[in-house]
């Protein structure tokens, strides 16, 4: 019998559960057992791990006997019914959905940032948003030399950030609109095919979204400072893969671009992609598929004293999510 | 024969000089004969107008005798060259390229912001880009109630702003996509199908792109205040036509985005689109065709003291180039 962990994965048939397995086996993760999980309409399925075809198993109470971790990718409704019986099954969670990220008693965890808050969990680990965790990987180091005061996001978000099925409906539209048929709406509330919607999950009560208030209020938990003010506008574009973000920052202490530069190159998990002269700058779909997350345009705010602008760029579910979580687990 | 003007157009078989023709006959123009101006490479078409089949004439040195209004959609060299010939025979040229768009003796024109600048003109009125356009039409309004400080600006616009070769390679590298072949890249320095471009125009000196120092200089010089700091991000994404903004203001007196909306349900050329709570924010593919620009999103911007963020959205074709450029001429 293999030594490691026996590790459950819920949601395992969706976009980021699909890139979780194919991590953990990239990775060479020390798992003992797969246990992939998922609801009642996959049971038909089966996942491919390390050349094993393991069927997947329907996510009940009765899934967490004897599991060391368990990953979750099943959506927030799943996260809140499933996860306090896997606590108290003993496994310890790794939670991607927003259903406990803000709680004072589970650390919201990018490694590059604050892995020395994993330590602290009392059963529940939370993975960040998509949206947050490539920018907190890029302006940690820059918080850490210059404090940030503020900052103003607006994001081009990739619809594999929603599921397969918004990947199938901007797939579907595109053919509709060429072929001069009337495009099928269902996943989003308007056209998503050749538009850019402004409105990424769900209103609320201050006019910003629940996706631009997670940004603001995760990124101040990450980088453990309640000043910082944080303004985002959150839109979904038509990409596949790869989420872009345009950041303005403004810092107690001035940095200079080249200063910048020069902190991220050395900078965990970032890559500092800028050459403009030679057309090189971040991309979503040269990000698609990397671990990493990508900087470039950054150049001085000329609207204001001490501000930076600049270009974040990464794979939303990888880094944005699987890898995130994974790496994770790996420092547990 | 008619009364009414003589009127040339340059670059009347581009995206902007297309749309140009089709407005002159909508709003009823008063042509009396229209000139259709080319390059030698669209000797061979015609353009509609009114009915009449026109046959497209080389734009040269001659092209501009007896006539009264020429608008020049042609590029920047193709202004630089003819606009004083055309200047020279008593013409009165609007401009749509950046030509002459910041010398102090040109006028820069939004009929909506500037109108009464237009008498100033010495021979040439300059139209602003499109990006600017949309967003002072906005901003002037609440500019003139609330003194505007700085604007943080980021942009989604259509690749019909390149011209229509951008839309057929937006169009053929969909097709090739999703038929698994390698698309081709020629317009732009990278694929532009299900990607954003953080690169319109060429790149300054100071690493912003020409289009991102336009939106900051022409934007001064129509709200007459120099002091207003600006600082643009400006992406391309695959969108056909409607240019999208994600606008952060800070101004000098506070104003609630109650007063915002109050302000903007008044202006002119301007509708408010915002009740997100139904879903109902400006989007590109609804703004494409329509004459005005249209705002959303108006909230508090929380990261600042007197500042809003809202969505801009207008048809970069029609107010953004053509229309604006008519609106001149029949203010003329």
């Amino acid at each position: 019998m293999p030594s490691g962990y026996k590790v459950a994965v819920a949601g395992v048939t969706g976009v980021v559960g699909t890139e979780m397995v194919k991590i953990l086996g990239e990775r060479d993760f020390p798992v003992k057992e797969l246990v992939p999980l998922a609801s009642q309409r996959s049971m038909d399925k089966s996942i491919e791990f390390k050349g094993d075809s393991i069927p997947v198993q329907v996510l009940n109470e009765h899934s967490f006997k004897g599991v060391d971790i368990g990953f979750f990718f099943a959506g927030e409704a799943m996260s809140r019914e499933f996860i306090p019986i896997a606590v108290r099954n003993g496994c310890v969670v790794i939670d991607n959905t927003s259903a406990f990220r803000m709680e004072g008693d589970v650390p919201l965890v990018v490694p590059e940032v604050n892995s020395h808050r994993i330590k602290e969990h009392k059963g529940i680990i939370a993975n960040p948003s998509c949206s947050t965790i490539q920018m907190v990987v890029v302006l940690n180091p820059i918080h850490k030399q210059a404090r940030i005061r503020r900052i103003v996001v607006s994001t081009y978000q990739a619809v594999s950030g929603t599921g397969i099925k918004a990947m199938d409906e901007l797939t579907e539209q595109v053919r509709d609109l060429f072929n001069f048929r009337e495009p099928k709406i269902s996943v989003y509330p308007h056209q998503i095919a050749f538009n850019a919607i402004p409105h990424i999950d769900e209103f609320v009560e201050n006019a910003y979204t629940a996706e631009e208030m997670k940004i603001a209020d995760e990124t101040r938990k990450i980088l453990e400072d309640d000043s910082i003010r944080i303004c985002a506008t959150t839109v979904r574009v038509p990409v596949f893969y790869g989420h872009s973000e345009a950041v303005n920052i403004e810092t107690e202490k001035r940095l200079s671009p080249d200063e910048v530069r020069k902190i991220l190159m050395d900078a965990p998990g970032v890559i500092v992609e800028d050459d403009p002269l030679h057309n090189k700058y971040p991309l979503a779909i040269y990000a698609a598929g990397k671990d990493e997350c990508f900087v470039g345009r950054i150049r001085e705010d000329i609207s204001v004293d001490n501000g930076i602008a600049m270009w974040i760029v990464s794979d939303n579910i990888r880094k944005g999510a699987a890898l995130n979580a994974v790496q994770i687990a790996e420092l547990l």
